[in-house]
Protein backbone atom coordinates (compact mmCIF):
# COMPACT_ATOMS: atom_id res chain seq x y z
CA UNK A 1 0.00 0.00 0.00
CA UNK A 2 1.67 3.18 -1.19
CA UNK A 3 0.75 6.64 0.72
CA UNK A 4 0.33 9.66 -1.12
CA UNK A 5 3.61 11.14 0.79
CA UNK A 6 5.26 7.57 -0.32
CA UNK A 7 4.13 8.53 -4.52
CA UNK A 8 5.31 11.86 -4.15
CA UNK A 9 8.52 10.76 -2.90
CA UNK A 10 8.98 8.24 -5.59
CA UNK A 11 7.84 10.88 -8.39
CA UNK A 12 10.54 13.69 -6.83
CA UNK A 13 12.99 10.41 -7.21
CA UNK A 14 12.10 9.65 -10.94
CA UNK A 15 13.48 13.43 -11.41
CA UNK A 16 16.78 12.99 -10.55
CA UNK A 17 19.00 13.17 -12.71
CA UNK A 18 20.53 9.76 -12.40
CA UNK A 19 17.09 8.47 -13.24
CA UNK A 20 16.94 10.12 -16.13
CA UNK A 21 14.99 13.41 -15.01
CA UNK A 22 14.68 16.46 -17.66
CA UNK A 23 15.91 20.05 -16.22
CA UNK A 24 14.36 20.90 -19.80
CA UNK A 25 10.74 19.79 -18.99
CA UNK A 26 10.99 19.06 -15.31
CA UNK A 27 10.52 21.53 -12.81
CA UNK A 28 12.07 19.46 -9.88
CA UNK A 29 14.97 18.06 -12.23
CA UNK A 30 16.10 21.56 -12.51
CA UNK A 31 15.73 22.05 -8.92
CA UNK A 32 18.19 18.62 -8.85
CA UNK A 33 20.04 20.13 -11.51
CA UNK A 34 20.84 23.46 -9.39
CA UNK A 35 21.63 21.29 -6.24
CA UNK A 36 20.96 22.34 -2.32
CA UNK A 37 21.00 26.02 -2.41
CA UNK A 38 18.37 26.48 -5.51
CA UNK A 39 16.21 23.81 -2.88
CA UNK A 40 16.93 25.50 0.06
CA UNK A 41 16.22 28.66 -1.36
CA UNK A 42 12.64 27.30 -1.71
CA UNK A 43 12.42 25.75 1.04
CA UNK A 44 13.13 29.49 3.10
CA UNK A 45 11.09 30.81 0.43
CA UNK A 46 7.90 28.61 0.59
CA UNK A 47 8.22 29.46 4.50
CA UNK A 48 7.71 33.05 4.25
CA UNK A 49 5.19 32.19 1.68
CA UNK A 50 3.47 29.94 4.49
CA UNK A 51 3.88 32.97 7.02
CA UNK A 52 2.24 35.37 4.69
CA UNK A 53 -0.82 33.29 3.84
CA UNK A 54 -1.53 32.92 7.36
CA UNK A 55 -1.01 35.91 8.12
CA UNK A 56 -3.65 36.97 5.32
CA UNK A 57 -5.92 34.11 6.36
CA UNK A 58 -5.66 35.52 9.83
CA UNK A 59 -6.51 39.08 8.43
CA UNK A 60 -9.58 37.80 6.60
CA UNK A 61 -7.96 35.95 3.72
CA UNK A 62 -8.80 32.43 2.26
CA UNK A 63 -7.17 29.55 4.42
CA UNK A 64 -7.08 27.21 1.49
CA UNK A 65 -4.04 29.58 0.36
CA UNK A 66 -2.29 28.06 4.16
CA UNK A 67 -3.10 24.62 2.87
CA UNK A 68 -1.64 25.44 -0.77
CA UNK A 69 1.25 26.94 1.11
CA UNK A 70 2.00 23.92 3.41
CA UNK A 71 1.98 21.34 0.43
CA UNK A 72 4.61 23.48 -1.26
CA UNK A 73 6.70 23.85 1.99
CA UNK A 74 6.27 20.31 2.64
CA UNK A 75 7.39 19.39 -1.31
CA UNK A 76 10.44 21.03 -0.93
CA UNK A 77 11.44 19.58 2.03
CA UNK A 78 10.56 16.31 0.65
CA UNK A 79 13.01 17.51 -2.56
CA UNK A 80 16.07 17.97 -0.03
CA UNK A 81 15.36 15.02 1.99
CA UNK A 82 15.74 13.26 -1.75
CA UNK A 83 19.42 15.15 -2.38
CA UNK A 84 20.05 12.92 0.97
CA UNK A 85 18.49 9.51 0.41
CA UNK A 86 16.07 10.15 3.50
CA UNK A 87 11.75 8.93 2.65
CA UNK A 88 9.29 11.14 4.24
CA UNK A 89 8.47 8.20 6.12
CA UNK A 90 11.65 8.63 7.71
CA UNK A 91 9.74 11.89 8.76
CA UNK A 92 7.05 10.14 9.38
CA UNK A 93 8.60 7.89 12.18
CA UNK A 94 10.29 10.83 13.93
CA UNK A 95 6.89 11.48 14.42
CA UNK A 96 5.30 8.73 15.63
CA UNK A 97 8.29 8.29 17.66
CA UNK A 98 7.87 11.19 19.55
CA UNK A 99 4.48 10.32 20.02
CA UNK A 100 5.05 6.93 20.99
CA UNK A 101 7.95 6.99 23.56
CA UNK A 102 6.95 10.09 25.65
CA UNK A 103 4.26 11.95 23.54
CA UNK A 104 4.09 15.31 21.28
CA UNK A 105 5.53 17.18 25.02
CA UNK A 106 8.44 14.97 24.78
CA UNK A 107 9.35 18.65 22.90
CA UNK A 108 8.67 20.54 25.89
CA UNK A 109 11.24 19.00 28.23
CA UNK A 110 13.88 19.31 25.33
CA UNK A 111 13.18 22.83 24.41
CA UNK A 112 12.33 25.38 27.20
CA UNK B 1 -7.13 3.60 9.89
CA UNK B 2 -5.39 6.34 11.56
CA UNK B 3 -2.02 7.09 10.11
CA UNK B 4 0.84 8.68 11.97
CA UNK B 5 0.15 12.57 10.72
CA UNK B 6 -3.63 11.89 12.16
CA UNK B 7 -2.48 11.16 15.49
CA UNK B 8 -0.55 13.75 15.74
CA UNK B 9 -2.80 16.12 14.42
CA UNK B 10 -5.30 14.70 17.01
CA UNK B 11 -2.92 15.21 19.60
CA UNK B 12 -2.17 18.50 19.00
CA UNK B 13 -6.01 19.52 18.24
CA UNK B 14 -6.46 18.33 22.25
CA UNK B 15 -3.81 20.88 23.23
CA UNK B 16 -6.11 23.83 22.51
CA UNK B 17 -7.32 25.32 25.06
CA UNK B 18 -10.72 25.09 24.37
CA UNK B 19 -10.37 21.34 24.37
CA UNK B 20 -8.36 21.69 27.55
CA UNK B 21 -4.71 21.86 26.67
CA UNK B 22 -2.59 23.79 30.34
CA UNK B 23 0.11 25.72 29.09
CA UNK B 24 1.59 24.94 32.09
CA UNK B 25 2.29 21.27 31.40
CA UNK B 26 2.16 21.39 27.72
CA UNK B 27 4.55 22.82 24.93
CA UNK B 28 1.87 23.01 22.14
CA UNK B 29 -0.76 24.30 24.23
CA UNK B 30 1.48 27.42 25.28
CA UNK B 31 2.07 27.65 21.84
CA UNK B 32 -1.69 28.21 21.10
CA UNK B 33 -2.07 30.28 24.07
CA UNK B 34 0.96 32.98 22.54
CA UNK B 35 -1.04 32.81 19.81
CA UNK B 36 -0.41 33.09 15.60
CA UNK B 37 3.14 34.84 15.99
CA UNK B 38 4.36 32.26 18.07
CA UNK B 39 3.61 29.85 16.14
CA UNK B 40 4.39 31.07 12.58
CA UNK B 41 7.68 32.39 14.08
CA UNK B 42 8.85 28.82 15.08
CA UNK B 43 8.12 27.76 11.59
CA UNK B 44 10.47 30.51 10.31
CA UNK B 45 13.25 29.36 13.23
CA UNK B 46 12.41 25.64 12.29
CA UNK B 47 13.27 26.45 8.41
CA UNK B 48 15.94 28.48 9.16
CA UNK B 49 17.53 24.87 11.21
CA UNK B 50 16.31 22.50 8.63
CA UNK B 51 18.53 24.26 6.23
CA UNK B 52 21.37 25.17 8.76
CA UNK B 53 20.86 20.52 8.80
CA UNK B 54 21.09 20.22 5.38
CA UNK B 55 23.89 22.77 5.05
CA UNK B 56 26.10 20.77 7.97
CA UNK B 57 25.42 17.38 6.68
CA UNK B 58 26.64 18.19 2.87
CA UNK B 59 29.55 19.25 5.10
CA UNK B 60 30.00 16.01 6.42
CA UNK B 61 27.60 16.55 8.99
CA UNK B 62 24.58 13.90 10.75
CA UNK B 63 21.90 13.38 7.54
CA UNK B 64 19.86 12.57 10.56
CA UNK B 65 19.85 15.61 11.76
CA UNK B 66 18.22 16.34 8.23
CA UNK B 67 14.96 14.40 9.36
CA UNK B 68 15.05 15.98 12.66
CA UNK B 69 14.48 18.97 11.77
CA UNK B 70 12.19 18.18 8.62
CA UNK B 71 9.68 16.87 11.41
CA UNK B 72 9.66 19.75 13.24
CA UNK B 73 8.93 22.07 10.58
CA UNK B 74 6.15 20.10 9.53
CA UNK B 75 5.13 19.53 13.08
CA UNK B 76 4.85 23.23 13.70
CA UNK B 77 3.12 24.02 10.56
CA UNK B 78 0.52 21.41 11.70
CA UNK B 79 0.36 23.39 14.62
CA UNK B 80 -0.70 26.64 12.65
CA UNK B 81 -3.08 24.42 10.37
CA UNK B 82 -4.88 23.78 13.41
CA UNK B 83 -5.23 27.39 14.09
CA UNK B 84 -7.65 27.49 11.13
CA UNK B 85 -8.91 23.98 11.50
CA UNK B 86 -7.14 22.56 8.67
CA UNK B 87 -5.47 19.06 8.66
CA UNK B 88 -2.33 17.47 7.49
CA UNK B 89 -4.85 15.24 5.70
CA UNK B 90 -5.79 18.19 3.57
CA UNK B 91 -2.29 19.03 2.64
CA UNK B 92 -2.04 15.50 0.96
CA UNK B 93 -5.00 15.70 -0.63
CA UNK B 94 -3.16 19.27 -1.98
CA UNK B 95 -0.23 16.82 -3.35
CA UNK B 96 -2.24 14.34 -4.47
CA UNK B 97 -4.49 16.48 -6.33
CA UNK B 98 -1.21 18.13 -7.73
CA UNK B 99 0.27 14.63 -8.83
CA UNK B 100 -3.08 13.28 -9.99
CA UNK B 101 -4.23 15.86 -12.22
CA UNK B 102 -1.44 16.39 -13.96
CA UNK B 103 1.55 15.38 -12.57
CA UNK B 104 4.44 16.73 -10.10
CA UNK B 105 5.08 18.80 -13.21
CA UNK B 106 1.92 20.88 -13.16
CA UNK B 107 4.27 23.23 -10.68
CA UNK B 108 6.12 23.90 -13.52
CA UNK B 109 3.96 25.31 -15.66
CA UNK B 110 2.67 27.02 -12.71
CA UNK B 111 5.64 28.74 -11.56
CA UNK B 112 8.38 30.89 -13.59
CA UNK C 1 25.54 64.59 3.93
CA UNK C 2 24.22 62.02 2.38
CA UNK C 3 25.17 58.95 3.86
CA UNK C 4 25.38 55.59 1.29
CA UNK C 5 22.08 54.13 2.97
CA UNK C 6 20.28 57.43 2.33
CA UNK C 7 21.59 57.44 -1.14
CA UNK C 8 20.32 53.96 -1.53
CA UNK C 9 16.94 54.61 0.06
CA UNK C 10 16.79 57.76 -2.70
CA UNK C 11 17.45 55.49 -5.57
CA UNK C 12 14.92 52.77 -4.22
CA UNK C 13 12.30 55.29 -4.13
CA UNK C 14 13.04 56.82 -7.47
CA UNK C 15 11.63 53.25 -8.69
CA UNK C 16 8.39 53.45 -7.15
CA UNK C 17 5.90 53.76 -10.22
CA UNK C 18 4.87 56.75 -8.99
CA UNK C 19 8.19 58.50 -9.31
CA UNK C 20 8.57 56.86 -13.00
CA UNK C 21 9.71 53.46 -12.30
CA UNK C 22 10.27 51.32 -15.08
CA UNK C 23 9.46 47.91 -14.29
CA UNK C 24 10.66 47.23 -17.76
CA UNK C 25 14.07 48.38 -17.23
CA UNK C 26 14.43 48.35 -13.06
CA UNK C 27 14.58 45.63 -11.16
CA UNK C 28 13.38 47.53 -8.04
CA UNK C 29 10.49 48.92 -9.79
CA UNK C 30 9.25 45.40 -11.02
CA UNK C 31 9.55 44.58 -6.89
CA UNK C 32 7.15 47.50 -6.65
CA UNK C 33 4.97 46.60 -9.42
CA UNK C 34 4.25 43.20 -8.15
CA UNK C 35 3.94 44.18 -4.44
CA UNK C 36 4.16 43.93 -0.61
CA UNK C 37 4.83 39.87 -1.37
CA UNK C 38 7.20 39.52 -4.13
CA UNK C 39 9.47 41.56 -1.96
CA UNK C 40 9.11 39.87 1.33
CA UNK C 41 9.38 36.88 -0.17
CA UNK C 42 12.72 38.28 -1.70
CA UNK C 43 13.07 39.03 2.03
CA UNK C 44 12.86 35.66 3.65
CA UNK C 45 15.03 34.27 0.36
CA UNK C 46 17.83 36.67 1.17
CA UNK C 47 17.84 35.86 5.10
CA UNK C 48 17.74 32.08 3.88
CA UNK C 49 21.38 32.98 1.68
CA UNK C 50 22.94 34.89 4.69
CA UNK C 51 22.30 31.85 6.22
CA UNK C 52 23.80 29.47 3.88
CA UNK C 53 26.54 31.42 3.08
CA UNK C 54 27.48 31.90 6.87
CA UNK C 55 27.71 28.07 7.05
CA UNK C 56 29.32 27.66 4.20
CA UNK C 57 32.03 29.92 4.88
CA UNK C 58 32.39 28.32 8.37
CA UNK C 59 32.76 25.17 6.23
CA UNK C 60 35.85 26.55 4.41
CA UNK C 61 34.14 28.97 1.76
CA UNK C 62 34.43 32.20 1.44
CA UNK C 63 33.01 34.98 4.25
CA UNK C 64 32.95 37.67 1.09
CA UNK C 65 29.59 35.50 0.21
CA UNK C 66 28.40 36.19 3.97
CA UNK C 67 28.98 40.28 3.03
CA UNK C 68 27.25 40.06 0.06
CA UNK C 69 23.96 38.03 1.21
CA UNK C 70 24.38 40.71 4.09
CA UNK C 71 24.13 43.62 1.65
CA UNK C 72 21.29 41.78 -0.43
CA UNK C 73 19.40 41.27 2.85
CA UNK C 74 19.26 45.17 4.20
CA UNK C 75 18.73 46.09 0.15
CA UNK C 76 15.18 44.22 0.29
CA UNK C 77 14.34 45.00 3.52
CA UNK C 78 14.91 48.88 2.39
CA UNK C 79 12.59 47.98 -0.57
CA UNK C 80 10.17 47.14 1.79
CA UNK C 81 10.85 49.67 4.22
CA UNK C 82 9.83 51.88 1.54
CA UNK C 83 6.16 50.81 1.08
CA UNK C 84 5.66 52.15 4.07
CA UNK C 85 7.67 55.33 3.85
CA UNK C 86 10.00 54.40 6.16
CA UNK C 87 13.53 54.80 5.92
CA UNK C 88 16.67 53.15 6.56
CA UNK C 89 17.67 56.25 9.50
CA UNK C 90 14.57 55.18 11.36
CA UNK C 91 15.88 52.15 11.82
CA UNK C 92 19.52 53.69 12.64
CA UNK C 93 17.53 55.98 14.72
CA UNK C 94 16.29 53.02 16.48
CA UNK C 95 19.33 51.14 17.29
CA UNK C 96 20.74 54.70 18.09
CA UNK C 97 18.21 54.65 20.64
CA UNK C 98 18.40 51.28 22.46
CA UNK C 99 22.52 51.66 22.47
CA UNK C 100 21.38 55.45 24.43
CA UNK C 101 18.90 54.93 26.42
CA UNK C 102 20.20 51.68 27.91
CA UNK C 103 22.62 49.96 26.30
CA UNK C 104 22.46 47.11 23.67
CA UNK C 105 21.61 45.16 26.67
CA UNK C 106 18.24 46.53 26.60
CA UNK C 107 17.35 43.14 24.40
CA UNK C 108 18.56 41.25 27.14
CA UNK C 109 15.58 42.45 29.42
CA UNK C 110 12.96 42.61 26.77
CA UNK C 111 13.54 38.93 25.65
CA UNK C 112 13.19 35.89 27.63
CA UNK D 1 33.03 60.50 12.70
CA UNK D 2 31.87 57.12 14.41
CA UNK D 3 28.45 56.71 12.84
CA UNK D 4 25.77 54.31 14.28
CA UNK D 5 26.27 51.05 12.85
CA UNK D 6 30.27 51.83 13.80
CA UNK D 7 29.04 52.47 17.24
CA UNK D 8 26.68 49.25 17.40
CA UNK D 9 29.43 47.04 15.64
CA UNK D 10 32.12 48.22 18.33
CA UNK D 11 29.29 47.06 21.22
CA UNK D 12 29.10 44.12 19.52
CA UNK D 13 32.49 43.18 19.46
CA UNK D 14 33.16 43.99 23.06
CA UNK D 15 30.56 41.32 24.13
CA UNK D 16 32.89 38.88 22.35
CA UNK D 17 33.93 36.26 25.11
CA UNK D 18 37.67 37.05 24.07
CA UNK D 19 36.69 41.14 24.80
CA UNK D 20 35.32 40.36 28.22
CA UNK D 21 32.06 39.74 27.51
CA UNK D 22 29.64 37.97 30.37
CA UNK D 23 26.98 35.40 29.18
CA UNK D 24 25.70 35.97 32.39
CA UNK D 25 24.77 39.28 31.67
CA UNK D 26 24.75 40.10 28.16
CA UNK D 27 22.35 38.95 25.80
CA UNK D 28 25.11 39.34 22.54
CA UNK D 29 27.52 37.37 25.03
CA UNK D 30 25.51 34.41 25.75
CA UNK D 31 24.64 34.70 21.53
CA UNK D 32 28.57 34.56 21.18
CA UNK D 33 28.53 31.44 23.53
CA UNK D 34 26.29 29.60 21.72
CA UNK D 35 27.66 30.03 18.44
CA UNK D 36 26.90 29.91 14.67
CA UNK D 37 23.50 28.67 14.99
CA UNK D 38 21.91 30.17 17.66
CA UNK D 39 23.00 33.68 15.75
CA UNK D 40 21.52 32.24 12.16
CA UNK D 41 18.42 31.26 13.92
CA UNK D 42 17.71 35.08 15.68
CA UNK D 43 18.51 36.00 12.07
CA UNK D 44 15.66 33.48 10.55
CA UNK D 45 13.36 34.52 13.01
CA UNK D 46 13.78 38.12 12.80
CA UNK D 47 13.39 37.82 9.34
CA UNK D 48 10.16 36.29 9.80
CA UNK D 49 8.61 38.68 12.37
CA UNK D 50 9.29 41.61 10.14
CA UNK D 51 7.54 39.68 7.52
CA UNK D 52 4.53 38.88 10.03
CA UNK D 53 5.46 42.53 11.34
CA UNK D 54 4.95 44.19 7.73
CA UNK D 55 1.74 42.32 6.96
CA UNK D 56 0.01 43.65 10.52
CA UNK D 57 1.07 46.81 9.26
CA UNK D 58 -0.73 46.42 5.61
CA UNK D 59 -3.58 45.17 7.69
CA UNK D 60 -4.03 48.34 9.35
CA UNK D 61 -1.43 47.67 12.35
CA UNK D 62 1.14 49.77 13.47
CA UNK D 63 4.18 50.49 10.78
CA UNK D 64 6.97 51.34 13.64
CA UNK D 65 6.55 47.69 14.34
CA UNK D 66 7.95 47.09 10.89
CA UNK D 67 10.91 49.71 12.04
CA UNK D 68 11.28 47.39 15.07
CA UNK D 69 11.57 44.52 13.44
CA UNK D 70 14.06 45.95 10.92
CA UNK D 71 16.28 47.36 13.47
CA UNK D 72 16.62 43.48 15.10
CA UNK D 73 17.33 41.93 11.74
CA UNK D 74 20.06 44.41 11.22
CA UNK D 75 21.28 44.06 14.68
CA UNK D 76 21.37 39.91 14.67
CA UNK D 77 22.94 40.00 11.03
CA UNK D 78 25.86 41.98 12.54
CA UNK D 79 26.65 39.53 15.12
CA UNK D 80 26.92 36.88 12.66
CA UNK D 81 29.33 39.23 10.73
CA UNK D 82 31.30 39.76 13.62
CA UNK D 83 31.58 36.21 13.69
CA UNK D 84 34.10 36.39 10.67
CA UNK D 85 35.15 39.37 11.61
CA UNK D 86 33.30 41.58 9.18
CA UNK D 87 31.50 45.21 9.83
CA UNK D 88 28.23 46.80 8.62
CA UNK D 89 31.08 49.20 7.08
CA UNK D 90 31.90 46.48 4.42
CA UNK D 91 27.81 45.68 3.90
CA UNK D 92 27.99 50.04 3.32
CA UNK D 93 30.49 49.36 0.91
CA UNK D 94 29.30 46.50 -0.94
CA UNK D 95 26.01 48.23 -1.27
CA UNK D 96 27.83 51.61 -2.43
CA UNK D 97 29.79 49.42 -4.84
CA UNK D 98 26.79 48.55 -6.37
CA UNK D 99 25.24 52.05 -6.47
CA UNK D 100 28.41 53.54 -7.76
CA UNK D 101 29.51 50.67 -10.73
CA UNK D 102 26.88 50.09 -12.25
CA UNK D 103 23.88 51.66 -10.31
CA UNK D 104 21.22 49.48 -8.11
CA UNK D 105 20.20 47.75 -11.83
CA UNK D 106 23.21 45.43 -11.33
CA UNK D 107 21.05 43.72 -9.49
CA UNK D 108 18.68 42.82 -12.68
CA UNK D 109 21.29 42.12 -14.89
CA UNK D 110 22.42 39.63 -12.10
CA UNK D 111 19.75 37.72 -11.26
CA UNK D 112 16.65 36.41 -13.41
Amino acid sequence: MSTILDRVAATIESRKPVNGGDPATSYVAKLFAKGDDAILKKVGEEATEFVMASKDARHGGDASKVLYECADLWFHSMVMLAQFGLTPQQVLDELARREGVSGIEEKASRKE
